[in-house]
């Protein structure tokens, strides 16, 4: 049975997996880039922009199997894009220019369904209304067999959590506390029942924290 | 100047340090002896109870500096015992026995002061009616030049930071989600700004975290 995987998902030691005041400018609010400098430094990060160089260390090492063995992901749709409500137009492509760093289908959680949108590289933005339950079955058929990644953000990966539909779990806490913003936690109690965990510290200061299901 | 330390500050992945619904039979609530498992295993925490055994490792590298050059402490009256407004009766003496373990003289914030007792070991506890920074003044005179350790509960140490006035804070990381309780991170957004921090991961799983300020 293929897994459904959650990587590189960054929050601050209050919790918050994003800022306060999403926009154009700041896709993740007021946390500006700081939950994700540590990401930023390493190869695996160039690599996903087509560039070389980075370290590649620990850091590294962890983020880089993000996209090992994934056939499709499951995004909401504050990942997507900073709009709410129905589409304004559909001029908006998402973050990452014509050719976005997923190279398989998307699935975009979205209460305003809209025509696909074909991407250079293999990626395809499929814009579902969807179950959990239901995205996550569309996803696995899009997938041809390999591993289903649910990209963020948190209120799309506490739902697949809440629901119990995650294998892997990957949280980087980073030392900053937000303050304000999306909590990744809320109603989860008790989750790491149902998971084995294990915890690294790097020397950039971040700790990794992996929960799998035995 | 002395410092104003707090340590062996346990929180869970959301930042609550303490469950919901404390009660004499449940110091912590629903959270139980979860947040401080690590710390049971630690020689610091068998020789607290001047008891001989317990693991010699980084945790207790870690956890046994929290006395080392202590004069005072300062606690929340949460943390001294589960009763709530004014006092029944003058019995309740604290959980720890008739030698606590702090050997100091210790200020217990409450809005309902009571004579001071005096405890077997050098414990004398004095209860206060006082601002964090009022409560500091009478510590720091009581600790003689040695360093006031701020105890908890959360509120207690929340307060500290609030008004600035912690110079080490060592946090641990406890990986599980407790949902519900006290935090400690509410309302000190950015307080990261503030200190030099490091963190390390033990084989417990817990990640120490160290607030230190420069």
């Amino acid at each position: 049975m293929s897994r459904v995987r959650v990587h590189n998902f960054s929050v601050s030691l209050d919790g918050f997996a994003t800022g306060e005041g999403q926009s154009l400018e700041a896709p993740f609010g007021h946390a500006g880039e700081r939950l994700h400098q540590w990401f930023f430094g390493t190869r695996a990060f160039h690599a996903m922009r087509g560039e070389p160089g980075g370290g590649a260390g620990v850091d590294d090492a962890l983020a880089g199997t993000w996209g090992d063995g994934i056939g499709a992901e499951i995004m909401g749709r504050n990942k997507f894009g900073p709009q709410r409500g129905p589409w304004e137009d559909h001029e908006w492509t998402g973050w990452w220019g014509t050719n976005p760093p997923f190279h398989t289908p998307v699935f975009v959680l979205t209460h305003h369904p809209r025509p696909p949108l074909e991407m250079e590289g293999g990626t395809t933005f499929h814009f579902v209304d969807a179950t959990p339950e239901e995205a996550l079955r569309q996803a696995r058929e899009a997938a041809g067999g390999l591993d289903v990644r649910i990209g963020g953000g948190p209120s799309t990966v506490r739902a697949f959590l809440a629901a119990d539909l995650v294998d892997h779990l990957h949280v980087v806490v980073v030392p900053i506390v937000l303050g304000r913003g999306e909590r990744l936690w809320d109603g989860l109690e008790g989750i790491e029942d149902r998971f084995h965990i294990e915890s690294v510290t790097t020397p950039g200061g971040v700790t990794h924290v992996t929960f799998t299901r035995p």
